[in-house]
């Protein structure tokens, strides 16, 4: 390709609002320009480099034996009405109504035009597993898009949908697609951190996303010093002192989150791990089946501690106040915290016994040690709930009888107490009494007060001890690339799929679903592979892979240059021939910016010499070196070739 | 691919809308499933077929020097509001309104965005010309979508800009565009009917379309027996009595029509063409420049007949009534309608001189010989207005002082009076005289009144004469599959995109507009190639191009499949292996339903001779062959080759 014959309007200046690397480079290196907020045109070299991830992406799915389909982007709300996202996704989902009254949503994922797809299809277990993809516009209705294509509104996602008769078919999908997602942003050249998250709102049993570490990630990752483990903080788990079994005799309590570290290319779950000793506890932990809920606790042996008694704290709420007038630590008290939970699928009884669909608000308890912060996504997912948030101050005051500062759990009767796995833990708590100004001291759980739930809701931090092997766990800053999700039968139920088994029995398949954005693996190549001049293409994703630099294309260097991109492209390799009439700074200048990987100078007084010699150049690398003209093609071919097989090991 | 590997979900039934052979079939065949009515899902089979159309458009709008760009399926209203189309576009425009209150179109087509994306990038002539294009979705909110995916809400298209300096420039990329769809249409293995198509909506001054004969067609095409000619009916014009220049004297007339009947593979535009003979006038026509607008009629020497006379006619309003009434022909009288126009860019004044814009609603009456109709298309191209109607019974009695019957020309001074070519050739007509129950006899254009513009209105039919060579023309109903249209300055001046010329003055591009839909071409190869089996594909759109079909999948024939599949598959041809437990008979049937070009058969019988045969046949054939296994890769591919070859030719 001549230069002279595309468009790749580069630029000096860039937007005010592009702030990272990759925004501004897409801008200056004219791949990109916006539409408006949120909404990206891809110019002619950046799609090039765009369908270069897509053909990586459709190659991989191919090969891991899914099969691409194309529904529409407008997918009618009856769908989504009976999956219930029609009422659930919130404002994100961008709605329609088209001239005959009829709604419509412009999908922002696709489990339900699947799904719907199977209905009329699926009649076997002979035709499962079933793995469909497609690669198609997506919609989100996002109110702040940022950061150029890595948040839009409008972008391109891989999105698939497996289908199983049995949970051991999703593994081995849902494996398959962990594998093959790593050898996508392999060849893309990423460096990327799958970690645990969260699979609540989503309904399922297994989720594990694929981040890049970003400074500007909307993603806090847990990451162990020690081990492979990571995690998405909303779904990050870690040791305690209560991780003691054996030796304090506590509740068991869901393992969840630390059975579902094993990642799909670990080898298959985690069933027993044993612990180091940690803060002064040694322990053996179950590590309990991945589908395991969180369950009530049984009362446990009350240890060694004085009755529980009540104290008058007056003007002290904050439990920094109440550290100050009780001369101790905040890890000594129970923190009682009153949420309103709406649309909860599993909500417990505040007298025990089973949990039940809670719809609409609804309010519960939680506790947790005084110096750790709950985790709303853990708790949401925990009850099932499309939303969590703290209650009002009203709603505190009715129902805990006190103003706030005073709830806490002894004696609370009216909502279901759900308790942190750090609570059983406290040997000897203050919690809030029920009333204004007092509180319980010697409180211990089990004995003055028990919940309905014991699970992990604390926000793990950094410093924290790894949930495997009990390592610091330090924190980084992700943004997703790629999900893959078990979901469980949350669309094959509701939206009425199912198939005959071998007896010829009705069943509902599970599913998984598997997503890449592609705009943002486009521009986390960018923040991964640029220098202070510009973007450094792996030859995988590269426009072009080579930049033929005729010092003045005219004359012998013309020729050369001509015949080096015949010579080239016969090679198979992609040429892109600066044909314009400007100074070689300019030229050089350009090379760098849109940052094709290997670059080769034609000038007059290389191509004078006896044998002819040309410049070659890698844009990763500062030296050029001569090569002889007569085995340039040859010898950059190979150097491409090798590059790209590289990428693939 | 092995058949149990992918997802081909075939059926016997159909739904009871799906009433055309393509629809139809590619529901039966498992290519598509509709989701909503006017939204269908492409399944893995489907997809297949349809990337290779996808394929093949590509690869001819690259070698056409155009260049791939995205913009986005979301455009911001703003855009077309610049552009006048948010007003002017109706209610297929499917409008939405994000969470922050902005408006946004979902894409019919592209005119603005890409106009909008050069403005910051095009600055200098040498840029130019430029041809963008994207492969992307489309959505046209269509009051009755039917016939499957050839008329549906939601599908692809492929739409090219191009921008150009001058005309020269202009036509240059419209003949190549117009060449390159000659040949994606040719290597899809379709029979296409170029034709002239209106330009008047969209403003432009010259316009192709690319048609595939259908029944079901929304097109009305006419095609002349002799020579070359065809044109969309809206577009249509034809010889009549009045093409005597210098033999009648008349006003000369715009030649648009019949000049841009030059279509772009022809080599060029046609200056002049002498015409035989016809109805008794010989003439010769000076075809005009395909720029020349219509105009204004100078008065023309009267041709001997009586004075015009005023006649009572009680209780006769139709022409038929009148016919009956002066015992003539139709054909001698002046039909006088009065039409309603909206946002007419060039409105004539009734008093003559410059034709002006007319925002708003307007009237105009418009004459014709009593036995042709009015064709509205060319009535809103000749105005440049957005809508044309006929005016409403209320408006028609004040604007004529009369009922509906008795409007004429004679005396009409408040409105302008536009005229057919027909009428200035009507030696002696009659006309309504502008009050209940009168007429004039006698009327003679020029003498008794003139028009403010004289221009080719009428609605040609079949059996009307070619204007290009007088031969007879006929009717076929027609499907759109490409147009190919050049804008103008419509949108870059709307949207106010410039650039430097040399001496470097700013100044606006010509555009033209290029669109293939894709889907409808799918739809249409199934149209043109199947029988009452299935569908039986081309081989350069087979989603396989071989299917490989083994009596029993087990034993020498699994064997001799798998090899057969690897050989095939090392010489790049598209292999299915109907892996299934099924009978021979369900195979044969799902085969010839799929449509894949060639089947070959292996069975133990032919397998068991020395050396082992397999039956080798093509899906257009009705016999079978036995071929040597061992040369069978080698021949099939050979076949394969010679297909794809003689579709390129």
């Amino acid at each position: 390709m001549r230069y002279t014959q595309t468009h790749i309007p580069t630029l000096r200046e860039v937007p005010a609002d592009a702030i990272i690397a990759s925004h501004r480079l897409m801008f200056r290196a004219g791949l990109i320009r916006k539409l408006a907020n949120g909404l990206f045109a891809y110019l002619p070299l950046g799609l090039r480099a765009f369908r270069k991830v897509e053909g990586i992406i459709r190659e991989e799915m191919d090969a891991a034996g899914a099969l691409e389909a194309k529904p529409t982007v407008v997918i009618p709300a009856e769908l989504w009405k009976e999956s219930g996202r029609w009422a659930a996704y919130g404002e994100a989902l961008m709605r329609l109504r088209n001239r005959t009254g009829g709604d419509f949503v412009l999908s922002p994922t696709a489990e339900e035009a699947f799904t719907a797809l199977l209905r009329d299809d699926l009649s076997s277990y002979r035709q499962l597993p079933l793995c469909l993809y497609q690669i198609n516009t997506k919609y989100r209705d996002e109110i702040r898009p940022r950061y150029g294509v890595m948040r839009g509104r409008e972008f391109i996602m891989k999105d698939a949908y497996s289908f199983h008769a049995d949970e051991a078919s999703l593994d081995a999908t849902y494996r398959a697609m962990g594998a093959a997602y790593r050898r996508v942003f392999r060849r893309c050249a990423l460096t990327v951190i799958p970690v645990q998250a969260d699979s609540g709102a989503m309904g399922g049993s297994g989720s594990e996303e694929i981040m890049v570490e970003s400074e500007i990630g909307d993603n806090t990752l847990l990451l162990c010093r020690a081990c492979n483990y990571a995690a998405n903080v909303e779904k990050a788990s870690c040791m305690d002192e209560g991780q003691c079994l054996e030796g304090g005799g506590l509740p068991p309590r869901s393992g969840r989150a630390s059975a579902s570290s094993a990642s799909p290319l670990s080898g298959g779950k985690i069933l027993a791990h044993t612990l180091e000793k940690e803060h002064g506890f040694c322990a053996t932990r179950k590590i309990q089946d991945e589908n395991a809920q969180a369950f009530s606790s049984a009362p446990a042996t009350p240890p060694p501690s004085p009755p529980m008694e009540r104290i008058v704290t007056p003007n002290v709420k904050t439990i920094a106040e109440l550290c100050a007038f009780l001369g101790t630590e905040a890890a000594s008290f129970i923190k009682t915290l009153i949420y309103r939970v709406e649309n909860a699928e599993a909500l417990p009884n505040p007298r025990g016994g089973a949990a039940a669909p809670a719809p609409g608000a609804a309010f519960a308890a939680v506790c947790i040690r005084g110096d750790l912060d709950v985790n709303e996504v853990k708790l949401a997912a925990l009850l099932k709930a499309a939303e969590v948030s703290l209650a009002s101050e009203d709603d505190v005051t009715r129902l805990s009888g006190a103003p706030v500062g005073f709830a806490g759990p002894v004696g609370l009767e009216s909502i279901p107490i759900i308790c942190d796995n750090s609570v059983p833990t406290i040997p000897d708590a203050v919690t809030g009494a029920l009333e204004k100004d007092l509180h319980y001291k010697h409180v211990v759980y089990g004995r003055d007060f028990s919940a309905a739930l014991v699970a992990d809701l604390r926000t793990v931090k950094a410093g924290d001890r790894c949930p495997l092997c009990g390592g610091e766990l330090y924190e980084k800053k992700g943004n997703e690339l790629g999900h893959i999700f078990k979901l469980g039968r949350k669309y094959s139920d509701s939206l009425r799929l199912s198939y005959l088994d071998e007896a010829g029995n009705a069943q509902t398949p599970l599913m998984g679903c598997y997503g890449i954005g592609l705009d943002r693996t486009l521009a986390s190549v960018i923040e991964e592979h640029h220098d202070e001049n510009g973007i450094i293409w792996p030859v995988s994703v590269a426009p072009y892979q080579v930049i033929l630099v005729p010092v003045k294309y005219e004359g012998a260097a013309k020729d050369a240059a001509d015949s080096l991109e015949a010579a080239l492209t016969a090679r198979g390799v992609e040429v892109l021939v600066d044909d314009r009439e400007e100074r070689p700074g300019v030229k050089f200048k350009d090379a760098d910016l849109i940052g094709i990987p290997y670059r080769i100078v034609l000038g007059d007084k290389g191509l004078s010499q006896d044998p002819p010699q040309v410049e070659l150049k890698r844009r990763a690398e500062k030296d050029a070196r001569l090569i002889p003209l007569a085995s340039a093609a040859e010898e950059t071919a190979r150097l491409v070739a090798a590059d790209l097989a590289a990428l693939r090991e």
